[in-house]
Formats: C-alpha cells, structure tokens, sequence
C-alpha cells in the first residue's frame, strides 16, 4: 500500500489540514508511528500522543479541536476509529490480492485445473487430478497432494501441506506450517508388544468461511471424513485426530486437541490448551475452559465446562477454593479431633 | 486406484451381483459412500442403508438375504470387514508406491546416494554424505541434511525436516512438518542475567520401524543421541527434547512432551497432552494418562500414574472424587464445629 | 569437521600419546564413541570406560596417570573438560559457517538485497524489499515475505517462515519449521453466530540474539507490533499469541502458550506446557512451573506461580499435599460425625 494522505482522506470522505502529499506506507498506533505512517485519535484519553506523535497523519473527528500545535497532518472524518478500521481492511484486502500468476519454479502437474486471477508462488507443488477455484492464493512451498478440491477465493500461506484427497470450501484460509490430512494415530497392538498400522483412507473436508491458524494438524479419517464445519476458526498448533467432527461456526483456541472420532456441535467454544478425549460429544454452544479435560459426553447445550477433569465451572471453581484453604480446613479438623 | 467391481471380487475371492463392469476409485463407509466408491455391510444394525446408499458396490458375506430390493451391486465374499480390511491395505499400498523418480527441480548433493525405487519430489533436498537404501519416498520440500544415514522402505511426507547426521532405520514413516534434529533447548546463564548457547553436537537416532505424526519436534542430543527404539510410534505435536530414550514398541500420543535426558522403558503408553520432567525414568510398561505431569522417576513396571501432579491413578482419583464434595466436606466440619 | 589428533593437540595446547595421525571426525561420550570419534575424561567415575573406548583419542588431564594399558590415543591438556568444551564450540562454529553462497534454485526478488557472506539454501525464497545484513544463513526452503529486515549473524533454519513485515535483530537464530508473523486469531462475533476476520496489520520484532526453537509460532499484532525483546530464549512448539510482548532475557520451554496482549517482564522462566491467559502483566523475574495455569497478572518481581490456576508454589503444594490425604481428612470427619 503507498498512498498520498490527500488519497487517504478521498477514500474516507475526510478533509485535510496540513501537507497532504505525503505518501503513507503504513497503518501504526498514534504513540509508536514513524513517518510514512497513519495513525487515529478516538478516545481522549489518548490525545497527549497527538502532540508527540511521529506518524505523518492522524486521523481525527470531524469536531475535534487540538489544544496544543500538531506537527502532524490532520484528516477529518466523521469516525476516526471507523474510518481507521476502513484503512485496515483496504490493506489487507491490498496485501492479500496484491500477487498473482505463477512464479517460477513451480510445480503443477498437468492434470489439474486452476481458476482465475490465481497466484501459485515458487516451490510450491500441486499433484495430479486438482481442481481449484477462482482467487486462490497458492503461497510459496505449499504442498498440495493429488486429487484435492478446492473452491474459490481461499488463502494457503507459506509451508501449508494438504494431503491427497482433502476437500476445501469457498473462502477458507490456513497459516503457514499447517498440516491437513496427515495420517491418524492408528496402531493396532499384536501379540508381541509390537504395533501394526492401520491404513487411514479417508480424508478431510473443510466447508466453506474456515479459518486455519500456524503450525496446526488435522488427520484424515480412517474411513470417510474428519469434517470442520462452515465458519469454524482454529488458532495455532490446534491438534484435531481423524474422523472428528466440528460444528459450524465453532471456535478452538491455541494448542487445544481433539482426540478421534469426537464430534463437536455448532458455536462451541474451546479455549487454549483444552482436550477433548475421544469418542464423545459436546452439544451446541459448549464451552470449554483453558486447560480442561473434557472426558465425558456434554449432553445439554450452552454449558460451560472447566476443570482438570472438566466438569460444571461453577462447581468446579467453588472446589478449588476451597481446595485453596486446605491447610485451614486440616487445622480445623485436628483441632475438633483434640477437643473430642 | 482404479477396478471395476469384477476385478475387486476376484481378488477377494467373491461373487458379483449386479454390475461387474462399474470403475471404483475409492473406498467408503455405505452410509456416506457415492458413485464410484465400494462400501461394505457387516453388522446387522446397518442393513438399513444398504437399500439406500450411493455407493456402486458394497461386500456382503456370502449368505447375506436383502430384505428389500437394492440398487448397489452386492460383491458376496467369505468376511465382509476382513475383505474391506484388505481392499483398504492393498489401496494404502498402492497410494504410496505409486510414485517413483525424481520430480524436477528436486536437489541431491552429488556426494549422497540413494537405493533403488526411489521418489524424490520436487523442491525436495538432500545434503552431502548421505547414504540412503532402497523404497524410499522422499515427498515435496523434504529437507534432509548432511551425513544423513536412512534405511530400507521409509517415507517421508511433504516438508519434513532432518537435521545433519540424522540416523533413519528401516520401515520408518514420518508425517507432514516434523522436525528430527532441531538443537536442544540448552542455554547457560551468566552473571549478567543473559544466556550462552551451549553447542548442541549429537544427533538423533531413529531405530526400526518408527512411526511419527505431523509437526512433532525431537531435538538432538547436547552429546551422543537422542534415541527413538524400535517400533515407537509418536502423534502428532509431540516435543521429545535432547538426550532422551524411548525404549521399543513406546506409545506417545498427541501434544505429549518429553523433557530432556529422560529415559522410558519399553511399551510405555502416553496419553495426550502428558509431559515428563527431565532427568527421569520411567519402567517398562508404564502408562501415564492425558494432561498428566510425572515429576519422578517410575521404578516398578505397569504401573499408571494420573493427575495434575502424577501419582497412582486410583490414589488420585480418590482424592479427586473427595475434591468434587469439598463444599460438602466443609459444610459438614462447620456444623461439627458449631456443635461443639 | 576433520582433523587430524596432532592437529587437535596443537589447538589445545595438549601433548599426544599414541598415534597422533588418526583423523578425527565426531565428538562423542567415552563410553559411546566410535573410530573417528574424541571424548574426554574428567570425572574420575568414568575413568573405568577409558579402558574400553571405541573413541580414536581422549583427551585427559596433564597429570592423570592410567592404571592399566590403553588402545586408545590420549591427549593431555590443562582441563579435559574446558578442552573437549572448545572442540565443541569449534565444531558448532564449523558447522555453521561451512555454507555459503546460493544454491540453485533459489529464489530472490530482484529489490531485496543481502549483505557478505550469505547462504541461501535451494528452494529458499526471499520476497520484495527485504533488507538482509552480513553473515546471515538461508537453509533450504525458508521463506521470507515482502519487506522483511535481519540484522547480522543470523541463522534460519530450514522451513522457517518469516511473514511479510517481520523485523529481526542481530544474532538471532531460529529452527526449522517456526513460523513468524502469522495472522494473529482475531474474530468478530456476528449477531447470526457467524465470525468476521479482524484484519492484523502490525508484524513482529526479534530483538538482538534472540533463540527461537522448532515449530513454534508468533502472531504478528493487531496492530503495532509483537515484540520479542533482546537475549530472549524460546524452545520448541511454543505459542506466543498477537500483541504480546516479552522483556529482556527471558526463557520459554516447550509447549508454553502466552495469549494475545500480555507482557513479560525481564528475566522470567515459563516452564514447559505452562499458560499465560490474554492482557495480563508479568513482573521481572516471575517464574512460572511447569503446566501451569497463570490467569491474573504478578506485580511483585521474583516470585514463583504454580499450580493448575496458578499460586503462590508453596500455597499450592501445601494444598496439594493434602488433596493427596482427602480420603484420610474424610475418613476422619466421619468418625467425628459418629462420635457426636
């Protein structure tokens, strides 16, 4: 993005008051900018910075009246914090559309399909039979194995490995380091202590509008499909085992895991470093709290469980502080034990 | 993968009824299957989608009666799941011999040599001095290291990363994004409140028939090696640090993490999200349940420790039963206290 | 790494006893080592091994007198150990200045520049306008986005990514697989249960000699920047979310997890699979244990938190040692009930 602030303030509907040929390159807070980038003011209790700033421009309200001299050039707008959200949307929506066409080397087999207006970056790698979607960004050493679907305007950053066979819906973006489609952890025990695999032969399907964070797994089913439902959004070194099933719109934060064949509703919520065991369900609107471990089926939606071995918060919470006075509560008891 | 119904019944040694003729590409469970894919029907309680599914065949055993008319060819064999179990381990052969030769651009130092019946995918890279046997499958964006030394019949998916002198037996499989040989986590600190690197100079060691999920970590060792024994097999996500020894036919499932220089016994078991101290032992055949934190060495074999803290799984799940009444426990020592 | 015994000697000042013409080629444990390999003997406990090495040389002190016959070759120097710790830091040394220049193919745009002696690695990439400084090595298949800064003397291992924007200091060093600026989990809650993506527009910043370990991952902000101060020590698989912000010389273990916004202080330890939950502060030197919950902010400097929501440590064993009682404390409230 590089724009001047007389641009800038066109887009937003602004009016300029200082230089308003200086080129802008980027969006930054109001007390950490340099110049070349923008900044806003929209609460006061922020307004200090305006006199100190370094951006080149800050955004302000239309109303605002400055109570010491600004170095910096103001816009006008009628929402500073709206028109700034505007500004961030424009630059991502620039950044991410910004690349296309294939660099070079890269591989695609010539069996496969690409859509329109693509951008297939060096060393990445597409097997046989693909078909891929309008808008797809292919970053550099993506790996994409053989027979994979994929529909239109989906983003797979740098280092993303899709297994042959994985199925991917419209809109769907992964970060970089993510594996989708790996091998389940299916090991049968024989007789001499030693363990056999069992194939894994189905795959992964993610609807469409899902989000994948950094460095996450999702293994393919043994059989049929480890499915992630419309809207889900997974964050970073998120672990989901084969044949799981997540409900639409259902959100698992950071280094949460989900063992096999567990079947999560819709709008549930996992905080970070939570575990599902396997073989149960969660209804909708379930929530787990950070660092639970959830061992039995949730059957009535909208609960929230938290624990070590997860259980009702409330009740759980109303243990541990007890759990906290203890020693209090052993004092307590061997002083009723002397009196008797 | 691609037969028609006749071929997949005379392998199993089975009768068509129906279409022999049909191209099956995939395998299916009979409830979600769909045209082109071959299910199977064995327990009773799922007769009632086999007059409804969409997959073009389905095994039955051989004196199986429909109790409706069905559309699906039925292939009549001995034991439907044994017959289906076989179809999966001939499709999962198949799939993972089917590639073979050096995909270009792939990189091979002129120093390293590799067996008969390679694949090497592209953008894959060997350093120098490796010495590489036969069957195996290097896949896209591996990276394998200098004085690298690989075995017979292993696979390596797309991206995974071994470090310089990195020691592969045979029959070992790793999965997409791990990482074998990364440098310890070894920093001394000095009077200055920073850290010195400490060199971390051995390697990893990987015996015989390992098999490792994707994204999994396992450092080298400070000195000698870090060492994975025979018939291991570690989830994904996993963190086994440097120096430490799994004995054979260890189970070590999803976000488990090993500090470093501990040394576990053959077939041990541990469970998701489990995490071992350093500098500890634990005897063969010891089980450690999910999210549990050992801080001790384990001296009698078969044992299984649980809980936050780890201790004897029925110790702590007594203690953790008393836990849930707590508010119970102290409704009850203040009313004896009043009484008194 | 290949020299020759006498030219050991020579760098360490030692004198030789044995053939000093046998060429050395690995460091190795006394009791572990191979032909081509050196060990060293300081602590009189191994001296038993020192008759049964496989190592071609060991050094030993000036005035250690074997008490048998050795085949080995022994090399005599002022302090075996601070000996065989330079051997070690000299290979370390080697090993990483042995590549230079770039492999083919690589991939550079024609606006990025790279100071003296670089290494870029096969299948490497390097977007628009990065600025790169001297001595900086690229292994194989690291990616590096657009408008990507390093300072001098840095190492990327292989499959490192850098997003587009990330800024990193002098000496810093990160393994294979980590990913750096990834889009941090920002979702807007829709009124139909749906989430909108917040764009995340800030970046991340590695100060001066910064370590970072295998398949971790750090989230660019929101906006401003993630910043990661000098001296900073994280291990593998760790997760440092949007916005936070981590002081001076503090060290992260394995599996650790820092929510989005929060800020550590100087010189504090996060012990493995330990917690930090979003927008809290850690004072200086805060230490935190292992798997452990940390859910509000520490002010007062130096403490230690443990705990599954994290204490004050020895509140929390204090505790713990009595929920490992609770069956006895219960046993004996019900004999008090009966007794009244």
């Amino acid at each position: 993005m590089e724009f001047t602030i007389d641009q800038i303030a066109q887009l937003l509907d602004g009016n300029v008051e200082g230089d308003g040929s200086t080129r802008i390159r980027r969006l930054d807070k109001i007390q950490e900018g340099t110049a070349g980038s923008i900044g806003f003011l929209a609460n006061p209790k922020y307004e200090k910075y305006l006199y100190l700033t370094q951006c080149s421009a800050i955004l302000v309200s239309e109303d605002f009246r400055p109570q010491k001299e600004t170095q910096t050039t103001l816009v006008r707008v009628k929402d500073p914090y709206v028109g700034f959200t505007k500004l961030l949307e424009m630059h991502a929506k620039i950044g991410k559309s910004e690349r296309s066409g294939a660099e070079d080397p890269s591989y695609k087999h010539e069996s496969s399909t690409i859509g329109t207006n693509f951008f297939r970056g060096a060393f990445s790698y597409i097997g046989r039979n693909c078909r891929i979607g309008d808008n797809v960004k292919i970053y550099p050493q993506v790996y994409i194995g053989d027979e994979v679907t994929i529909g239109d305007n989906c983003i797979f950053h740098p280092g993303v490995k899709l297994y042959s066979g994985t199925v991917v819906g419209n809109n769907c973006e992964i970060q970089a380091g993510s594996v989708i489609g790996s091998d389940g952890f299916g090991f049968a025990p024989q007789a001499d202590g030693t363990y056999k695999n069992i194939p894994q032969m189905g795959n992964v399907i993610l609807e469409d509008d899902v989000s994948i964070g950094a460095n996450t797994t999702i293994d393919c089913a043994t059989l049929g499909a480890t499915r992630i439902g419309k809207g889900v959004k997974i964050d970073n070194q998120v672990q989901v085992a084969h044949n799981v099933i997540l409900g639409e719109n259902t959100v698992i934060a950071s280094q949460a895991g989900i063992s096999g064949s567990s079947v999560l509703g819709k709008n549930c919520v996992l905080a970070g470093k939570s575990g599902i065991v396997g073989h149960i369900q969660l209804a909708d609107r379930t929530t787990v709290g950070a660092n639970t471990g959830v061992i039995k089926s949730v059957e009535e939606p909208g609960k929230t469980i938290f624990g070590y071995i997860g259980m009702d918060i409330k009740s759980y919470l109303k243990s541990y502080s007890i759990f906290k006075k203890l020693p209090l509560l052993q004092d307590k008891l061997r002083e009723l034990e002397k009196k008797l």
